[in-house]
């Protein structure tokens, strides 16, 4: 299959700020107060963990329409910490991003046990979003 | 510093569609039509583009502050190229989401060269994003 291709544009409004624009769609991405910013959007680590859940839900729909198992609904709970030393500049210790990501999928499944697993592990290993943060993925950033 | 936690929440609207909520802020996560989706919000991958393009703007913020140096304005583009062959089920050839993600700072910043490269750098390194995708980031899911 051909390589697609996304891609987004992002204009700052404010020191925390910024309009993105994804083909039709804009949102403003900001921070609370007590990070810097003026809470018009929710935070980037927000994004984050909004898109993970988006992106797993995509994967387990597919997967059961392959497995001839119907998913009737899903609710997802998804977390992370992170240690705001390095984000900060008042410590470089620890990792700046989240530690680690937990994710709780609730779903209206009609399947035993053993296939529920089988289903998991396949949306696991086949998730852009899981595949971006659990292996390394190159992040070039260049200055116009 | 404390760890800080930040959570989400989503429920299944559609096989490709969520709404997320974000403490007092919700997003509809979705795919396009190609996709296999109802189209009512951006895709989860550009939602993660727009998280980094977020990100960076917040930490550029923060270290042209630091480094008195005035940021008046800026545009971000990123973008990156995946390969649907995993995603879809057809092909477990290629890594399931982005293979390189590009972005491109535009910063209005009086500043020499060196300073830009200086303060680009120090991005780099404290923006969570930027580490949650560049360093491997367990993501732990679980069937409630």
């Amino acid at each position: 299959m051909a390589d697609m291709k996304f891609s987004v544009s992002a204009k700052r409004e404010g020191p925390a700020l910024v309009r993105v624009q994804a083909r039709n769609f804009s949102m403003y991405v900001d921070e609370p107060a007590n990070l810097g910013g003026s809470d018009k959007g929710a935070n980037p680590v927000e994004y984050l963990l909004g898109a993970l859940a988006g992106c797993l839900n995509v994967v387990a729909n597919l997967v059961a329409n392959e497995m001839n198992i119907e998913l009737r609904g899903m609710t997802i709970e998804a977390e992370g910490d992170l240690n705001p030393g390095r984000f900060s500049g008042k410590s470089m210790e620890e990792r700046a991003g989240f530690k680690q990501i937990r994710v709780t999928l609730n779903p209206d499944l009609q399947a035993d046990e053993a296939t529920k697993r089988k289903w998991l592990e396949t949306i696991e290993q086949r998730c852009p979003l899981s595949d971006n943060l659990t292996n390394p993925t190159p992040v070039k950033i260049t200055l116009a």
